[in-house]
């Protein structure tokens, strides 16, 4: 059926952009750029997940080769096995030759750097990426992208991400320094999502439900942000200033969390093994210095 | 020299509060009763943390029990350990009997009533409270107290307590109620804190200063206090939906965390703590869920 791969070939070709992967964050790129009025091609392993967006005007693509025929594709899957899972595959890489791909999949440094090198040695053009917020926020102002790799390629591209709304960064050429901020990012992220839901559960023995929790739990988070630029401070300068909230006085704190969580048969393992860190840095002798002394203690090789 | 102790005795009479414990928070305490125009009273077990606050006017007691003779004493130590030796010194709880202790000392619901049991004992009448937010906002409208007890004596004494500036919540009779509170809140605190030291390493090994990562920190920090509120509802009514970030991509992001850092030779167990939750929960069979499911699990003896 020649007739019909040419059809669908130019179909594709006439599309400003694909989007490879449609979970919920892939989905909300593709509609995005719909909303933008770019003409969008897209693809997912599973079928089905584009009926939405096909109603709002995307062209579904029957393969990740036949999609990849765009100028400029957007991959945005669970992880960088699942993107190289589709980008590898010899038909598929054929068929990006010459174009575009701006990963939006999150990973490690190491696989962009990996990925890219890849790209290289194939003719394709590439970018890495990372997005910092939740798919809701796609297409509004609230949404973060990092973006690196080379600058006159994300030069070039920049107009037609901008349709995914929020701010871009672009945060140099090493292609691996998105997905170090991604990480970084995360981390912050999931951890304080962790102590959040353990919270709700040591809450909850307490009799204390949710919602009541939530008030107050909110202005916790409303600390952190203020708090963050304020350490970051003192982690580049090395003072870890403990004047007025030093490490022993956060490692008693953390201690009644894990001896209350404990009491109700509530798992403290993230607390634990935090509280480990704050007694490690105040058996080194730094108890009187501020919690991101631990930061330091965590070091690691540079 | 009975002439003496009398002086002393009849100034601290005077006072409308006193504070036991002088490190930052009880410094920020004293201060706040000062510049409020209150006649306060202080005391520390090492001497010299009052010289700034004597300054200002507070009168420096030489013993615990001569500064416990205001109607009101206000206990601020490390925890329930210092707070008990304090207090359950003889010659204090007879200077005490008769009038309030308001404990903004923080630990467990658990030290919190036996604390309340010992005071209804000997004649001492007794609240529990909480301070959730850093020593810099007491005094302003930033600072949040949480209290619990007898609804009468919080009544009686919220005068007083107002000098020290914010919004202060009454939680209910039961004395833990303020503790369990506090104890949920530090935690998402001190494991969000956790996780950004974390972060701070990692950024470093990747080469990303503090301040580079801070405004995005500081992004992500933005997301958090309406995520918590959103997902209080989830774990109250128990839909943990996982629609737009299902665990199974949390999961994916926790080890790439936890790959990189460990990469860097950087301790991830704080991570690696909380990946296990979440692969318990997918194990489970609950990877479609959203995150909350994780609190679910933790469950906990109610
Ligand atoms: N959701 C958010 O709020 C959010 C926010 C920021 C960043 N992100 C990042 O965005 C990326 C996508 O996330 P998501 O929320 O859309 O959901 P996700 O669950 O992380 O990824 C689902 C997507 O990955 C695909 N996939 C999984 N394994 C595959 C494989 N072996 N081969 C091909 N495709 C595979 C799925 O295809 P099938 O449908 O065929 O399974 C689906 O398209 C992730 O890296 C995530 O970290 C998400
Ligand atoms: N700092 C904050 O930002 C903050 C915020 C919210 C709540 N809190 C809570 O406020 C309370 C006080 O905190 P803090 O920041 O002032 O510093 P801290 O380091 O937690 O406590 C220091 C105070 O505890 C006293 N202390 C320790 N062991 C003692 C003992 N065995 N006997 C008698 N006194 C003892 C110290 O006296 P010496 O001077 O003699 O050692 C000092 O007065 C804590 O429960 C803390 O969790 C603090």
């Amino acid at each position: 059926m020649p007739l019909r791969t040419t059809e669908h070939t130019e179909r594709t070709e006439q599309s400003a952009v694909t989007v490879l992967g449609l979970g919920p964050m892939g989905r909300s790129l593709a509609g995005a750029f719909l909303d933008a009025g770019l003409r969008t091609t897209v693809w997912n392993r599973t079928p089905g997940r584009d009926r939405e967006l096909v109603a709002r005007g995307a062209v579904s693509a029957r393969s990740a080769e036949e999609a990849a025929a765009s100028r400029l594709t957007v991959v945005c899957v669970v992880n960088y096995d699942a993107a190289d899972t589709i980008l590898r595959r010899a038909e598929v890489t054929d068929a990006l030759k010459g174009s575009t791909v701006v990963n939006l999949t999150a990973d490690t440094p190491d696989r962009a750097r990996d990925a890219a090198a890849w790209a290289a040695e194939h003719g394709v053009r590439y970018l890495d990426g990372a997005i910092m917020t939740p798919v809701t926020t796609i297409g509004t102002p609230a949404a973060v992208f990092l973006h690196s790799g080379p600058e006159d390629l994300y030069r070039e591209h920049q107009p037609v991400l901008q349709a995914l709304g929020g701010t871009h960064t672009h945060l140099g050429d090493d292609i691996g320094r998105a997905a170090a901020y991604d990480i970084a990012l995360l981390d912050v992220f999931w951890t304080a999502m962790a102590g959040y839901a353990h919270a709700l559960a040591v809450a909850r023995a307490e009799g204390i439900s949710a919602r009541e929790l939530a008030p107050f739990a909110k202005g916790i988070g409303d600390i952190l942000p203020p708090l963050f630029e304020e350490l970051a401070e003192d982690m580049d300068d090395g003072t870890y200033s403990g004047e007025d909230n030093p490490l022993t006085s956060a490692a008693s704190s953390m201690a009644h969390i894990v001896r209350t969580s404990e009491a109700h048969g509530i798992d403290a393992g993230v607390m634990r093994a935090a509280e480990g860190l704050a007694r490690r840095a105040i058996g080194q002798g730094h108890g009187a210095d501020g919690f991101m002394r631990i930061a330091e203690l965590l070091g690691g090789r540079q």
